[in-house]
């Protein structure tokens, strides 16, 4: 909650720079109003706390109540949240809150939509660092919310062993080596392999995930055939919704794209005062 | 640059969190890289001091030298920018920077696009401030790179009149009137309109920009021709790309539209160490 | 309000340092206290929330009730406000709280001299940005409390085209041609104008106000002759309580003085124990 | 310096918001210039080294020389420091800096005007807490560079025994025992007396320092007689610039007044660019 | 209270990070959860308000309620406080809480015996600045609990004159010359002496505090009749506690060690769940 | 190094508060010296660019050449690192910077004397959470550089699964089966286990670390049997580095002790200046 209520504040800092001064010099200070939060089209709503701690931010004394759970379908004409409070402070918050819960309704819908296609193959689909910044928190639960899971956080929280640092390291096997060398107990070593040899030689110095880079499905299903269960199996590269299902269909366990945070368009969702 | 310098850091501290355990464990402290930033699609570019600030953000050490100025098009296969230096710093700017600069490039390109189907029709592009929490002024600067102009920044910079404020004030008339009566000689009023009878209105009270609604084509050019020039006109409310033109082509001279910011899709760019 | 709470917490941190040391050694935590802040001298009282916001961060408990609304006048022995809670909050809150106040109340009184003797003239006084840094917002705000109007937040909010400006363009015809290329349609543009030459190339060149720099009110009287209402005429420039009223006798309808904020006298206010 | 590192980020926060719209649209980014701060008026310079500070936070390349040192007089006409570097990074700081070094320079003015009537007297003169808020450290030391002395910082560095404290712990004996009690061996405790009784009960208790507060001239007299050299004595309480004398030649060693804080003018101080 | 918030939230950001993944799979959002901070060991408490204030900013629902004071001794199997509210918010506090509430006591409890140990001869424990960086307000706190008191808080509220001052200064008595000359009358001086030569030296020159540093007992009793009260005598330098009461025997009014903060050991106390 | 940067500029604030007032008086601004940081006992150093941060953040002028890296042993005499530059600058960081070195170097050494003693078994040393708030990053750094390896981070970066989730989730087996479907897979699940049929629960339901939570040696031994190397197995609880060994002899391949960080004692190191 502590980073959530860091990143509204900011964003409210943001939009009202030095202060609303059209409600100050038109609206009374002591009008109240009552809205409602109303979805224009269907989607999958994630950010109704986020929503809440924008007003409790603002202002206290507005209540927000909410009509559906993060992660559930909205559909158009539905009212998903009702706020009651100062008019000021309502109009204050309204264009922020929408921000937010536009894009990250957003993101959850598009991770649902991409979660349905591939779940028959019993793959699961995870977001990437590929995020915008300053959100990450907020859009990696979205993607939750859809259903998805979430790849690492951040540089920290998982070692993923790319091109470079196995030619730093000569080889993916001294690269792995040195990993565990340093790394705690803790903590999975994912390699990133571009070739059938390289998912041998990641698979023999025992990498906890081997992540296929850009593969064409056939390599896949021989890249999934050759890992077994020994390691767990993720896709990635230039995965979009479209072609996710071809990378499921190949049999890896774990589909990345970094589509669902970069490229998901907003639910219309809008604020209906009384 | 310090609103920019505050970003910048935020995204750095989201992103390497603890810090990058696997360069740690896998690159030795002195080694050094060169690295190309390289389109990899044509688009318009924006964000290229935000890359630099991102380098010089994390170690000063790190050159990076520019081959092309925000604002004009990258093409496929085109280096954009060279960076040098400590391989550790390098990979752990990459996707910060790169995030910046793909979110900011497809700002710019999208914007860019509808800037060049309305000029024929002397109109201008502006954004809203429907645009991603903490970043606006990165993004209002971006449509700026794109051809585009700058709406509001935030509340406080323009009196913006809507259908909630002039029920409160009691009417059009009475809500410029008390506008008028509060704000400073150098802020503008604009007046939404969603009607005739609201944009003539307007028009007897002065307003400086009046801003037509969701408004039919056919409505819209009625409008424009009972303003004329006496106030600034601005088409805004569910126009997309697609529906710029027809708002244009109405007479309008400011079409304004959160799709540019909220709906882009980021210009694919990447890093390529040597 | 996001604003203030930022400036009455640095203010607060800055007095408080690691702790009241004395409040602690002599005051038993217990103990709670009333007191009542009374003004010394008449004038008008700017500042109220801030005092509250004072109070409301060191401690919730702490109650304050005001008597008199910012804008309003108050006169010697009156009792602005009265607070009631644990005596070491309010002890340590006294001195912030005053500060705040006293500063506030003088920047209104004094405004409020200036507005009343340009009022006859139809002339509208405006502040500066000649404020004390860190505090701009609420000087700001007590200026419009003692009836006077906002000039330009900050550098970011209007154009102010000025000598180095001028040269830099070749010129104000270019220099407002090029800001208007650049600025949205919803920034004004000011140009500065020491000679009548000026003011009709800034006329000719449709600048929306025209500041008067620094005229002699004979010169001025011309520049309000030349005008007309074709823009709004600023005085500005070394312009003193006293100095206001040949100003506005000119003819012009604005004058902007930094003396409201960076001269004015502290409004004698104290606060006063049971 | 990491104090006045962040007071003036604020500074420069405040006044750029989201940036100088009228550089960025006016000055090419590559242009140069010189520039000098000014004297219009005389008076003690103080603030020199917050300049710098103001242009290297903006622009490392900016380069700033100054002709004086803090606590030196400036006469009207002289040049105090040359700026030299980007236009548009001179024009940004300008008005910032000269906020800082008009108010500095104002209070170590007013100090040392305050400091030569009462060096006759052997009288050293003080600020109080009664200063901006956000700035007492700036204009504490602009104090000092008139040749003042400081007060306590805050609420940490010293025991003041008010009125309200007295009262709380029984009277002053058992407020000084307690206070001594509890605070460490290298914190002085200072008493405030209203009447000869007080003076002699802090005396009689060994407080470090005696302040007379708001007393007339002649009881002052009878104070210094009774307290001799056995605790330094301060006169504070309503003492201005015109009443510090009388003060003085009372034969206190010390005067604390808020006056030279709340109440200076600033220096005239401007900056041309060539 | 303002800088507790200020640890005690950085405290949080630092074990939270992105969240607690533990709790938000496996404890349902609804559960509610009864603990108590129970001593395993014997010592003496502090960071109770701590303790406080950890949970409200975590969640202001959850209660607790305490059963000592900060400064009485906590027993083995001794209930301290009790807290009540959400599961998740309890879990996530947890391990904050202890940390601090252990560090305190250890610090607490250790000054505790010391000044017990140290009383007989009337002399006083005092810390230095030999503390956890970023933890020095509260570190200092607990040792007042542990019935010590505070040496300066930092570098700003009090003169401590050393060797290398002395050496630039050209001697204890320019060097105590020049530091009365620029301090205020609320400072007072210490000057640390090394040999019974710099003692006199100090001593003449009117020093309000003087440090023996390093000395052996004997020379320590010689400083100390040498003194006698015309000045404060703090011995330092090296002391451990069991050295102690050698340098307390020597008749020294003040101890000051590094030792009671930075080698302290934790008081053992968990959180028990129902 | 952007949150060792924060750490080291709280911590100059905390110390140097509103300024070194000792050396503002007593050194001239314009000298310089040489100091040297010198070992007063031997121990595994850590801390060097800590040390560095400290110096350039006060001054970036002041040069600090090292003489030894992180991780290596200093015997008493030996010069650490020396620091050249402006005096004011180098007293005023001399306490920070110790104060850093000092503590973090004292946590390596004890780390490095319980990895020795744990080494012969083929056992990794890995601290806690019991770290100092807001000193972890530090802190378990000096772990590593005394050769041991990090635990978790904080909540955020793995599942450990405890009494209390266990209850809640309805035993272990339901615990990491909801844990597993909830996290992603890069995120490693321990359970900890007080007893044999716990840990044969973890086993079963294939938790990848175990945790023997204050078991004794012999049921250890037990447990390690019926792991094998189907789960990391990890000792904690009351593990002192006294009784490091016992746990290390039962086979566990891993011992979490919080005593290193919380109980460790500082390396003395001092800083000399010529």
């Amino acid at each position: 909650m502590l980073l959530t209520e860091k990143i509204v504040r900011r964003a409210l800092e943001e939009d009202l720079g030095r202060g609303d001064i059209t409600s100050k010099a038109l609206i009374p200070d002591c009008t109240n109003s009552h809205g409602e939060f109303i979805c224009n089209s269907e989607g999958i709503i994630a950010g109704i706390e986020v929503l809440k701690t924008v007003f409790r931010m603002l202002d206290k004394q507005v209540e927000v109540d909410s009509f559906i759970d993060d992660g559930n379908a909205g559909y158009a004409g539905m009212c998903i949240a009702r706020v009651n409070g100062n008019t000021r402070s309502i109009l204050a918050g309204e264009r922020v809150a929408l921000n937010f819960l536009q894009r990250m309704s957003g993101i959850a819908t598009l991770t649902n939509q991409v979660v349905k296609k591939v779940a028959p193959y019993g793959c699961t689909v995870t977001d990437t660092r590929k995020t915008t910044p300053g959100l990450r928190v907020l859009e990696k639960y979205a993607v939750t919310m859809g259903g998805g899971k979430n790849h690492r956080f951040g540089l920290d929280d998982a070692v993923l062993i790319k091109d470079n640092h196995i030619k730093a390291a000569g080889g993916i096997g001294s690269a792995v080596f040195r990993a565990r060398k340093k790394i705690g107990h803790l903590v999975k070593i994912e390699v990133e392999a571009e070739t059938l040899e390289q998912v041998k030689e990641a698979l023999d110095n025992g990498a906890n995930v081997i992540m296929l880079d850009n593969m064409f499905a056939a390599e896949m299903k021989q890249a999934v055939e050759m890992i077994g269960n020994k390691a767990v199996i993720e896709a990635s590269g230039g995965i979009t919704p479209d072609t996710a299902v071809e990378a499921a269909s190949a049999g890896v366990s774990v589909i990345s794209l970094g589509w669902i945070t970069h490229s998901m368009q907003p639910v219309d969702i809008k604020l209906e005062l009384d």
